[in-house]
This record gives structure tokens, sequence and C-alpha cells, in this order.
């Protein structure tokens, strides 16, 4: 349903054309500081209209805290938000309505809900994302504070063109170590750090363009500085957590952590990642991290991170021949003008997930910790 | 935590050492015809011991139903069962405790629960996955009355050898349609049907094995005949599920549905799935299946099929520079036998986790389409 | 925290002083019709100022509907509703803001959340109750097309005045029977259908408005029409949830079903409600109804019949010796006018909460009852 | 369903005549010292058979710890617990087959699940129970560590014979802070402390035995040394969570908090509880206790107090007119020795489902206060 998380917990609602989209986060630690500044940035990161690249609409997409603050400050009630629709008519392609868009949620809408929505697909706009990631601003910040945790996503493939991610490439770990969303955004809209493969995907984004066509991705997602011991053996591990995140954005079709698919070819004896004592931080940690950052199901402190693949968008101006709602064969062109590739706009969206994810797993975590520290 | 699903909820219990291992389902239809025998076979698929693939620890877990059934029906009260561990005695390899093996849960479950169990990882124990398998049965024959539900999963990579799963592959779709359970138990306890590379498949193995090593591997499984509409959007979208359910099982490190992380090179006009209208089913339905059975996070009657990579096992018998929890370098070599190869073990538990996921998913949209019925 | 219900639920948002309150109604059955002329009638008897009796403050408490509907149907998505704070300003009682009002929730907020709100009490303001009943509204609009369900709350109880509402009476289970919500309304603010008692319960407050203080009272709530077979026993027994919703209330101090304290004098045989075949519904009914319609955790079908008690409120003008946050003994007069009575203002917010437990529990049980006809 | 509590959380499973009762606990501080001995006092106290006063049935129910225990410290992971059911053969009252017990859950039962247990209403069996106390025994022992938190229920009123409750009353009020389940249970099997009425309650049960009848009763709890912060507002207030814990035990029929439903008399000038500065604690607290321990739904650190009514049981051997489930008119005598009142069996239920909801309480309560200490 539309509620995520167990004490850090965002619940969202808005289709596109709608009054407004918004949500209501709970669980949010009283006391913190929050403004509308906390939030926009990464919402401006979401807006479509940013370049050549995305969607021309531009929504301004301004956010309004409702509740839950007074004086910059968090209550530790629940805050809601909301953003504005400025798009609130039906839409105006009417002789796409015959048709259920292939690929797209129309049909799938429809028989769940029995219902169609005039924007088709309802909540698999991509305007529902606005409430994820108005929630996740909030979570990092908590977590900025609890262990200066850093997320960053980024591009790493689109279409056929791909930058190195290999784990076991230690100028992969490097990257991975090093990458900013500074570094992310002065890439462009693209949003891919390796400038020796930036260019090609923009071409590859523009040639699908061109040919009225849409083109898939993939978003790679590092978390740093994470404490050890989140998660929760055997149902909710963190790796489990954080794939149920990523399933849940539009167009996402995968998830692999840390080796991920390519890790199993690899044998134990190279795979593990053995122990060593490290002198800084008087803690034991890994040597190599094919693990991804989770053993067991549960943080142990390395880098986390983890890729997320992005389909082609469904919804092309090219002719598609398909099938009518009613059952007759006829082709079917959308009109307007449609985002080629979702992937680089797909960035901040995954950083929001995975803040909401780590946000929670830490607050179950850290009651565990106050627990044991009474008994033990 | 250990409890898995809304409406059909499974909740589990045990480690590798105590007395027993089990689970609780709730939330399981009454009036269901239900005995051991209903059970039994997939957890004797997911006993160790079946073959020199295996671990040989031979572990007979039969399982008992304690509540919840008599006169061999359901009563739609919670369904205890429980399968006694014949070893439970502590472990026998006293060396080794001084170490946390490499990339296994031994150094995290310490991190989070501040104790070290006698088996090292505590719920990190293949005998954890008992209580979903006997869940899972019971999911699945639930699942068998609603529509004749198939769930089959299969090996299809062992290392470096894999067996074609390029879903834009007609060969593989056929698969897909026609595999079985017995087809893939006839390969033997590789689980591979496909017979072109099922021999290297266990070659490869029994290699890793040769050099006290292990390999990883993917299992892929198809849910055929699935109704049309189940999946909770925006967050428990259909594939969110399965992947939280898969990313769940010990040594999965990912998931991917339909066409998955390779489908990220189709462009839009070849990976959309053109409707068509179906004169058997009296249904719109989909030429091909890029989607993998599922749009807009919803089931659209279609195959659901979907690939998790298994890593190489971490506890291997060849010796690991390492340290030990105390920070001292040394050498860590496991004693006794060990698995190289949990991929074949995990067929099972994949179809338990796909079941569950699928009957709650039932539960759920079945109660909406009565509400729908009611005021529409 | 601010989610209510698992299948049919409710989350909200807003303390007295933000910019709006609100709330997201997830679950609401597809193809519903639905405007805010559906909800506005429930907010406005909610609504403070409606007579002498209650609180001078006029809010108009117009609900916008943000999401979740389109052309007046429910699309089967989150409903997103809003209802403005005129008074988002401050509060102008600055004197008092260094006591703890005693018996309100200042201290508690404080130690709790370690942040004190402007309001004191954060949400524990009234305020807050317009969500429940917004999204109650909702949930009656269904029970009404699923059976007719009629929820009806009415003053039983204020101070010492109190009319009969013993079970075994059958002038009580006559009004329960035959009470409506215009009935109620009709008696005036008071909401006592007992003419006999309503002036005098009238009177007690305004003689509890003249000395500056206030008086509690008591709420009845009955259900009629109620499908069999509703609660979730064992830990989510119908009697249960509704406890549940009713202390969830602010004010509210208890909660009694059916014969309730009273009853527990009465020897089981005469307390046993024993069956009889009725001939017009053709099943199975009851003669008396001390069970107050459930039985074993589940509804029997009969009139399901509680009551809830409401303190007196904890804000009155008069001097109260107490002390400050600071730990000094000092005389707090709140300062402003103060409702001497909630309770007539909770019979909808009472109304609402009935209406969210049975719609839930509604989903839940067609759920069983789909799995029940597909396996028996 | 069959789980209670959101970190600290029970499962339970099990009917009177399957094989076994049992529950699995998940959310146990790790590192605490647990064997059996800890949980069997609580489930000797529920078990029948203790006297005169309760029925023959002599069922041992010794507990078995299943899991999440290792040399007597808990892990961490989820504890399995078993007690099997001595009595495992269907029931031997064949003629009273044929009618639903008036007031029992027979007809609810097969309304709900349409199937029928042999003994009529399923989990409504009293064995439940059993599963609850177990866990409320570890619940308790954690509180116990935390502050030394007490809870000690007795029973207050059986029939017409009362001892006083009146919350304004300094005696009560001195019972309340010093009663002692070695005091309670020193009162013999009647389980009240008040020698001046506990061998009329004894009597009045007698009589009814006599009869062939049955008799209700009520039973306070007061909890002791309670943190402030506890609950969960606006949905989860505390007294929600206990009302619907209370609730939630077979045979009850209400819950008040408190002055509960005699406090609605009382004005707020007189109910108010003002606040003075403890030298001791060296914080605030009341002067009164008419609140029971909880402001705005959030414990204050005062006693939190409450009462719970239970009805007569419904199994009575006396002939009851009534229907049978084919809707004849007919006449059922219960056969076999039937427990006259339940309610001084409740005690320990009453104690243990308070006991889960205040340790749920606390691990919310305290990630919270972590979260807080990061960001503040």
């Amino acid at each position: 349903m539309s509620t995520f998380g167990q004490l850090f917990r965002v619940t969202t609602y808005g289709e596109s054309h709608c009054k407004s989209v918004g949500c209501i986060v709970d669980g949010v630690p009283p006391g913190m500081s929050l403004t509308e500044d906390d939030i926009q940035p990464q919402l401006s990161r979401r807006r479509p209209g940013q370049s050549k690249l995305s969607t021309p609409r531009n929504e301004k997409d301004k956010v309004e805290i409702q509740s839950g603050t007074e004086f910059g400050k968090t209550l530790g009630t629940p805050i809601g938000m909301i953003v504005k629709n400025e798009d609130q008519r039906p839409h105006d392609y009417s002789d796409m309505d015959n048709y259920p868009r292939p690929s797209h949620a129309d049909f799938t809408y429809l028989e769940k809900y029995g219902i169609k929505a005039s924007s088709g697909g309802g909540r698999s706009s991509a305007r529902e994302t606005i409430g994820r990631v108005a929630a996740g601003a909030i979570a990092e910040k908590f977590l900025k504070q609890l262990s200066n945790v850093e997320i960053v996503a980024f591009v790493t493939q689109i279409g056929t063109i791909k930058m190195d991610r290999n784990p076991l490439d230690p100028k992969f770990q490097h990257i991975l170590n090093t990458i900013t969303r500074e570094k992310v955004d002065a890439a462009g809209p693209i949003r891919c750090p390796d400038a020796s493969v930036a260019g090609d995907m923009v071409h590859e984004i523009e040639k699908y363009r061109g040919e009225k066509d849409s083109i898939g991705g993939v978003v790679t997602c590092v978390i740093r500085n994470v404490p050890t011991g989140l998660g929760e053996p055997c149902f909710d591990k963190l790796e489990a957590l954080l794939a149920h995140a990523m399933l849940s954005i539009p167009a996402s079709k995968g998830f692999e952590i840390g080796s991920g698919f390519a890790g199993v070819e690899v044998p134990g004896s190279k795979h593990n990642d053995p122990f060593f004592y490290d002198e800084d931080s008087k803690k034991l940690r890994t040597k190599t991290n094919n693990s991804g950052g989770i053993q067991g199901g549960i943080s142990n402190g390395e880098n986390i991170y983890f890729s997320v693949p992005f389909k082609s968008a469904a919804t092309i101006s090219q002719e598609q021949p398909t099938a009518t709602y009613d059952g007759k064969d006829g082709v079917l062109a959308a009109k307007g003008r449609h985002d080629p590739s979702v992937t680089p706009r797909a960035v901040p969206i995954v950083e929001a997930m995975a803040a909401l994810v780590l946000a929670d797993a830490v607050l179950l975590q850290k009651s565990r910790e106050f627990a044991q520290s009474i008994v033990a």
C-alpha cells in the first residue's frame, strides 16, 4: 500500500492530475532543525524539465510543510507535506485513451481497481515519487547527524553505454569511496561521474529521442559511514529492505548488492572479505568489500553499494502496433513529448528510498541496543 | 524481524543447535485439506545430504503439525509446525571459534546482538529456512486451488556455467512455459533442466569441492497462472515484495524480474509488450513478456519470472588469512565438510518465498475486489 | 503512531496551530461515489462553536479532497484530505506558558518528545480528530452500501445525570434498535435522545461553565446491521479493536461492550444469550444481547453497542494550585473560554472510529471468505 | 490475528485439543538471562485445577524453550516456546455437539471460519492464553531490569461482592502502592487482597457452583515504576494499547483506566491532578492520580492502574433452553465440571498482557529518545 517503514514511516498520496501530491512522515526525531530548505534541493533534483535530457514540463514542485514543526524545529509529531499539482486538468491526448499503453500500468490498474483514471495508470505516475523524495530528505538529515551518513547515487549505464561497476576492481571501489553529489551533478543532467562515458550516454539518449524511442539505464548507489548492526533478520535483512524499496520505484526491474550477479562466478576463496584490525577505528574491518557492506542481513560498517536497473520508458511517441481496451488491433502513437530516459531522474529517488530504509533500521537497532544495555 | 506477510503470514524461530526449528502460519484459509504429507516433500527437497553435491549431514527434518488442523482440515486458526533438530549439541570445531568467518554472519551478529551464539551466526543458519519452506508449502496448496498456480524454480547458472536465460529468446520463454518440478528433479541434484550445461555445472561444483572452495550460482523461478491485479502500489508493488522475499534468503545477492539488468539495453519500441486480444481467455494479453508478468507493480496475468543470484558459500575448508575477533592476524581453515554450492538447495526456498508473497497478495486483492463489487 | 487500520487505513497529521490538519486514507474501495459532501456533514457535527454548550471558536473546517477521486468516483488510490487551520498564529496566553496544565498532555509531551509545542500538548489538540472524522465518513459510506450498517452514538451521561443504559432493560434495547442521528441531533447540542434527562444535562454543563469548571460524560454507540464473522482472534478480537479505537480518542477513560462492568454481577444462566431460529433472516439469532453483538471476539450479527466515558476537560479557567515546569508552586488560571464538556462533541468521533474499525474488519473477513470458498 | 506487538512481539498458536500450544517471542533483548524457571511460575498461576475454585482438570503446562537462548542467555533471536497438550483426544461430550453454546464462541467461529472445531470455539479456548503468559513473563523480566517495573493484578469484584476501587479514596491508592503478588497469592485462589471481602467472594463463587451456574468479576491491575514518555499518540496511546490488550483476553467485557467510568461525575477542578516538585526524584509529580498514570496517551511516571470486567463463564451445566445449529429448539446442559468463575485465573493473564504492552512501548520510546539525543 502507500505506507513504507515501521518506526520512521512515510505515507504518500497523489496522482498526476489531482490537486496536490504529498506525504505524512511519522517517527521523525523531535527537536531536529527542519524547514522547506532541507527538502527542496532533492525535490528540485527530481524535477523534470531540467534540461533537454528530460521532459520539458516545468512543474515548480515547491514543498510546503503543513505540520510537525514549530520555529524551525521538529515536534516529534507527523510532518505533513504538500506539493501542488500545477496541471490539475484532465489530460489532452484523447485518441490515446482507447489504448492501454504497452508495458505501462494502464491495463493492470484497470484490472486491479476496475476503474480507469484519466491519466491511465493512476499512482504509477512519476509524480507519486515526490512524497518519497520529500520524506527521504528528512531521513537523510537525521542520518547525517547520526554518523555523517552519505548517500550518493549516480548513473552507471544508459543503454549499452556503461561505466565500470565491477566491485572487484579497485578503481570502482575508489569511486565508491569518493563520489559526492556535487561530482554527480557536475556531470550535468546525465549524472554519470565518469567523463569517459558520460558524453556517450547523452548521445545515446539523444539518439533514442530522435527516434521517438526510449532507453533504459542503471543507477548505482553507495552509502558511506553506516553504523554496524542495521538490518532485522531473518525476513527484514537490510538488503531485503533495500531491494523492497528499490523495486517499489517506478520502472525499476532489479537490484543487486555488492558483487551481485557477477559475483556468483567468483569462488569463495576470492569472494570472501577477510578481516583485519583497523587501527583508526579500533575495530575489525574487511580488506575487500564484495559483500557490499552487509553480511547475514546486517550492516558491517563498510560501504553499502547496490545497483538498480531502470527499463526504457513505456510511453514513446513512436507508433506501436497493439490492441485497444476493447481488444481491437490498432496502432498507438503517444502524443506529446516524452522523457526518453527516466534513469538520471531516478537518482534522487534512489537516494531517498535508501535514506528511508536506513533511518528506520537505525531506530530499530538503537532500541535493541538500549534494551541490551539494560539486561546484559 | 521474523514475521513475513500481512494476511497470509509466517513467523519462524530456530537456530542450528537449539531444540527445534519451526513456524506459525497465520491466515491460512479455513476448510482446506492439509496434513504433513502436503509439507514434507518440499522440506525433503530442501534437506541437505541428498547427494554428493551437498553437505553430507543427514537431518531427517520431519515436520509435525501442532495446531490449526483437525481431521485433516484447516480450522482457519494458526498452524504451528515443528521440526526437531537432531544435532542439538554445541558444535565441535573449537579452534575456529576465535575467528569470525569471512563473509559469514559471525561478525555482524555479534555487532548487532552483542552476544555470540555457539554456532556463530545464530539465525543465519540454513536451518532457519525450514520454517519458510513449510509455510510456503501451505501457501502453494492454496494457490494451486485458486487458479492452478504453478511455481517452478531451477538452477540457471553455477559459477561461469550458465544456461540461456535471455527473456527475448523464444527458447527461454518456451522453457518458462513448460518447466515442471518433475523435470527439474529429473536433472538430479543440480536442478538445471538444460542437459547441455547441467553436467558442466556438476563438474564446476566438484572442481571447487576438490579445491576446498565454493562457488555461487543463479536460481530462476517462473510462476504461471497468476491472476491479474496482484500487488499493492505504490510501496508494495508485487516485484518489490518478491525482491524483499528473495533478498531475505541467506546468501542471495540480488533480484531481477523480466528482462532485468539486460533489458536496460533494449529500447522501448522493442522492450514494450504489445497487447493482443486472446480468444481463448477472452482477455487482453501481451505478445511478448519482457515485463515478467508485472506492470506498474501489478500482475498482468502473464508468467512472472525472476532470477536470484546466490554467492559462493562463505564457509570453506581452504585456509583463509584473516583476523580473530581480538584483531590478531591469523589463518582460518574451517573443519568439517562444507557445501560447495548452496544454489541447488535454494530452489525450494525460492519457491516457498514466492508462494508466500503470492498468497498474501491474493488475499489482499480479493478483499478489494469484494469491496469494489459492493460500491460500484 | 499516527496510522490506524490494516487494509482500510488512515494516517493523520496536524496540530492546532500549524498550516492544516488532514489525513491520507488508504484502501478505500475503488469505484465508490465520493465528494466532499459525503465528508463535510460529520466534520460539521464535530466542529466546535455550534452552540453555547461548546467553545465559541468558530473554525469553518472545510475539507478539501486532494487525490484519489476523479469525476466523483474513488480510484482505489490513497485519498488525501486537508482542512486548513484558520488559527495558524501562536497562541496568546503567555503567562500560562510556565505551567503544565494539570491532567492535560503538556507535561507528558515534553517528557516524551523533549520539546514543547507552543500549544502545549502538540497532537493532543482536539483538532487532531478532524482527520479521524473525515476518514470515518468514507468508511461509513462503504459500510452503508455493504449491508446498510448504521452507526449512531449519543450522550448517555453528563456528570451525575444519566439516562438508563442497562442492557438487560428492554427499554434500552429498544432505544438501541431505533435511535438515529436525526433523533440525536433533534435533541440539540447535548445529543442525548432521552428528553427526560437532556435538559438536566444541559443545566449540569451550564452549572460547571458558570463555575469556570468542567464535567465529564459518557457516549454510548450502537452499530446495527453488522455482518457476522468480523473480528480477528486471538489478539484482534472485534471488541479489542473497538476498545483500542475508543481509548485513542482524547479524554476517553474507558470502554465497555454489551453488559460491560454491570454484567459481571449477572450469573451465566441469565447473562448467556440463548439462540433461536429467526424465520426472517433464516439464521440463528440470540433472544437477548448481553454480549453486545460480539462473541469470542467475532460479530454475531446482533447490534454491537458499547459505552465510552470522557473525563472532565483538563483546561479550566478556575484557579488551580499546581507547579510550574521549573517546579515552583503557583496558581494557574487558563485564560480564554474553554469547553466545559467535550462529551457531546465526541459523538461523531466515536462514530468515525467505529466505522474505521468495522470497514477494516470487513475487508479482512471478506478475503478469508473468498479464500475459504476456493479451498473448501 | 495471532501476533501482538511491534518491536517486542508475540505470535501464538494452539487450540485445546491439538498437540501443543505455544508462541514465538520476537524482539527479546539479547544477552538477558532466561530459562524456563523465569516463565513457569506465571504459567502455574494461570493453570486451572489449583483449588476447588477452579476447574479440576490438572494440566501440567510445563513450558519448553525451543530456541533463542544458549547457556541460559537470550541471543536476540526469536524464542520459540511449547507447552504440550495432555488432552489431545477429541472431547467426550457428544450430545452437546448439536448446540452452539449460548454466549460462547461456537456460533461465531462457525460463521467466521465456516468450519466447526471439535472443541467448538477453536482458539477461544482458555488454553490459547498460555502463549500470552509465557511471553509476558519474558517481557516482565526485561521491565524489572529496566526500572524495577512491578505489575500486580488482583480480583476486586466477584458478582456483587466488591472491594473498594474508588481512585479518589486514599485507601485504595495505598493498596495500589503496596500490593504485591505475594499478598495477592496469600489470599488464596480468590486472589483478592482485601480480607474483608475475600471470604464473601469465595462463597459467591461456591454458591454459583452449587447452582451449576457461573458468575463474573473484575480484575484490577497496577503497574509501578513506569518510565515517563511511553505511548504513541495519536492512535497508539498507552491506554489504547492496554485496552486493546485487555479486551483481547477471553471473557473480558471492558476496560477503565484511572478514574474510569466513575470519574465522569467529578468536575475538572477536583479531577485534575495538580503538579508538585518531588525532592526525591527531582521531577514534577502529581499530587493525585485520577489519570491513572497516563496523560495525553503518554505515561507520566505515576502508577498506571486499570480494571477489567470478566463476564460470567458461558459454559454452565445448568439446563439452558436454546436452539441447535439446525435451528431446532432444545435444552442444553453442558456435561463435565466447569469453572464457575474465570476471574481469579485471569490475574496472570492481565499481568502478562500489560507487560507485553509496556515492553513494546519502552522499545519504541527508547529509539525515539536515542534519535532525539542525536539531533537536538
